[in-house]
């Protein structure tokens, strides 16, 4: 029985679900038997149930070493090297925990912007903590991590001394190749291995998202049994009906070609913003490309019926909405009686916060359906890091069905490259200057 | 001369422009006249030119007041009397602030949402503190700020007595009707009045925005004097061609009647992340309405050149693009040259970080456009509170233009209610018996 339950009811597909089955789980298919487009990056398939127990305890011990010299630790990386990990650390922090006193270790972002004031100040507050940073890269070269790491390695070297900088700096990179791993073992740096068969997207579950995740303080065991559940729910041999991301799959494919072309991604617990934000890089890369795919929007509610709720409720009519629904909140916080009751809110008195909430989020979907918006309901029992780590694989799985049923290579990512060769050109990096030369000219 | 400045050269609107030219005039004359739909709600439009010192100065003596006694201040608010604060807050505070030790209180937002876990973090953190509240509702009943109020209101009063618990707490409300503003004069609580005719969207620069950012530090007066800039380089009397406001609402119409339904603002100042779901707000709500209008969305660059940028360069063409360029950072980091140069980054060495984020920038703006985005791009100097006070000023008057050139009223907000009434019908709430028993017999 998986912890994931989809609901359909709402979407308005019930038609044409049978119509698109078989293209489905054809797409399934491809994707199981390696035989479609991208098939070199199927290693996130069996990802959860090929992860060994001595696996998890190294990164456990890796983390565990650096949370014990450090209470700030810089985690450097871009793009899936930096949402999986930053979704779950979200997901499962406490969101005032920078007020608190008694606290582990805080785990900080760098490498995925290029902002100068951000990596001011960041290195301002690095100077009044101890210190230890996380590396993430395949190349090493990957010009925002790069940057932001020449920084990061200086600053502890110079603080610490070389010797000392080592033991606090933790690589994850390519297993041979590449200026990281060069450096890493120059440097002779505690290094995990980046598989040649994930793509960034999808490799929250490899060291690059376990290790700062487990930084963090995060049981990553049970991440990833979350993941194995959803790995044997979403396998082939369940029945298309049965299987929730054959079904998320098929919906959102269905709408797609109903003219739906923006998914809303929906969440009524706030710490799910990054969540939001890992699956719109795994749909929105997966999928964008030859001038198709649905485009990934997300809210977090209700704060966001008081801004995008009038445009949800009532805009162009080219809108599908997904919401992540969560079973119960992990704390409790009653609503008072109070004897005036000028506000009005005594009807509320001895009720659950996350009672009033879960009647928001039925009466937004009735309200949403109504006005003319297709809604599907992913169901998760709780936040937990068990049930986040089900959710995420959930999605991976639907991804993968979801772009060939689009049909495009779901693995692939060739519209990444444009920007940065306009910049490259701008920077006159050696081996531009062709470029260097014709994008100036353009600029005249 | 304005400090902010609008660039259409990319956005391939050349042809039309002369075109739409007279319709944007006019929508901007029914603006300064108040002769359109919603013209109740112009009240934002001479607000910088109408604030006075004085009460400039009573805002920052109540917000000094409030730091004198607090550390913590805890800001309750949902809409436009959320996203105003928090996108101005967070644009100039220190993106690591809370890591730092020597800082002045920390402004905390609440009841922009119904999350149980979100309410008993914050309570939990709040008992380690010194706190104070700014409670921001019109009516004072509005479910989200009513039931956060409730908690924090008990849990001030438990802690510090009812007489000083009315020295810590500052309302925002009515001046004269509604819960929030009986229950104020009740409890002695210092009051700022919301305008009748200033819609929650363009609150910003009332005391519903201007205090929480006086409380957090900031230089109101600056960011009064930057609108105030921006609402005579928007007026009336200036001509189309060097009316910025006039120019976005042209540029924005155009492409929308051409086809690119969905407006992406990208920042590459990650600060600026609640500039843009303050803007999402205003647009989405101004406009999304009758099934008509633009559907905001946003990002954070370069960061998500590495999630959604594949999506961008190569998805559906239904995109435009809208970049927020900001002039210069606010501190200096260099990239320094390294001995060995294995990650190849020494040709950056002695380049500001700026440097590159810069030609990023431009290097994206050209690869989008190359892509079959078309790009608007509205240059700032800096982040600072006049530049950001000019920046929310422009995006105001720009929108009411937008709004009736596109022919929406663009001062309601229809839609807003449809949740709301299911969710009191859901929870029982006194007058809503009938709607109770509909949608019961609906969900059965």
């Amino acid at each position: 029985m998986s912890s994931i339950k989809i609901n359909i009811d709402n979407a308005g597909v019930g038609r044409e679900l049978g119509a698109i089955e078989g293209e489905v789980m054809q797409a399934m298919c491809t994707l199981h038997e390696g035989s479609g487009a991208g098939n070199d990056f199927l290693g996130w398939v069996h990802l959860p149930s090929s992860i060994s127990g001595t696996q998890l305890d190294e990164i456990r011990q890796t983390a565990d070493a650096l949370r014990a010299k450090a209470d700030l630790i810089i985690v450097i990386g871009i793009g899936g090297s930096y949402l999986g990990a930053k979704a779950v650390i979200e997901a499962m922090g406490d969101s005032f925990g920078y007020l608190r006193k008694q606290q582990g270790p805080t785990v900080v972002f760098a490498g995925q912007n290029l902002s100068e004031d951000y990596l001011y100040e960041l290195m301002q507050a690095a100077g009044e903590h101890e210190v230890a940073a996380i590396v993430i890269s395949k190349s090493g070269t990957t010009t925002e991590p790069a940057v932001a790491f020449r920084l990061v390695k200086e600053a502890i070297e110079k603080r610490y001394g070389k010797a000392e900088a080592a033991t606090r700096i933790v690589a994850v990179t390519d297993a041979a190749r590449g200026a990281l791993r060069k450096l890493a073992t120059q440097e002779g740096y505690k290094t995990f291995v980046i598989p040649d068969n994930v793509g960034g997207r999808f490799s929250v579950l490899t060291p690059v998202g376990l290790l700062p995740i487990a930084v963090a303080g995060i049981d990553i065991a049970a991440l990833v049994r979350g993941a194995q559940e959803m790995e044997a729910a979403t396998a082939p041999s369940v029945p298309f009906a049965e299987n929730p991301a054959a079904i998320y799959a098929a919906a959102r494919n269905i709408l797609y070609r109903k003219g739906f072309k923006t998914e809303i991604l929906a969440a009524y617990e706030p710490k799910l913003l990054f969540v939001a934000e890992w699956w719109k890089q795994l749909y929105g890369e997966s999928e964008g490309k030859e001038h198709k795919g649905i485009f990934p929007a997300s809210v977090t509610l209700t704060a966001d019926l008081h801004s995008m709720g009038q445009y949800i409720q009532q805009g162009e009519r080219t809108l599908m909405e997904t919401v992540i629904s969560v079973g119960a909140p992990q704390h409790t916080v009653q609503i008072d009686a109070d004897a005036e009751n000028l506000d009005g809110l005594n009807f509320l008195a001895g009720k659950r916060v996350s009672g009033v909430n879960r009647m928001a989020e039925l009466g937004t979907m009735l309200a949403h359906v109504d006005g003319g918006v297709p809604n599907i309901k992913i169901e998760i029992p709780a936040v937990t890091p068990h049930h986040i780590g089900a959710l995420l694989y959930f999605f991976e799985a639907a991804c993968g069905i979801s772009g060939y049923t689009l049909g495009v290579n779901p693995f692939d990512q060739p519209g990444v490259e444009a920007y940065k060769k306009n910049m490259f050109a701008l920077l006159d990096k050696p081996g531009y200057e062709a470029e260097g030369k014709a994008i100036r000219e353009r600029l005249k």
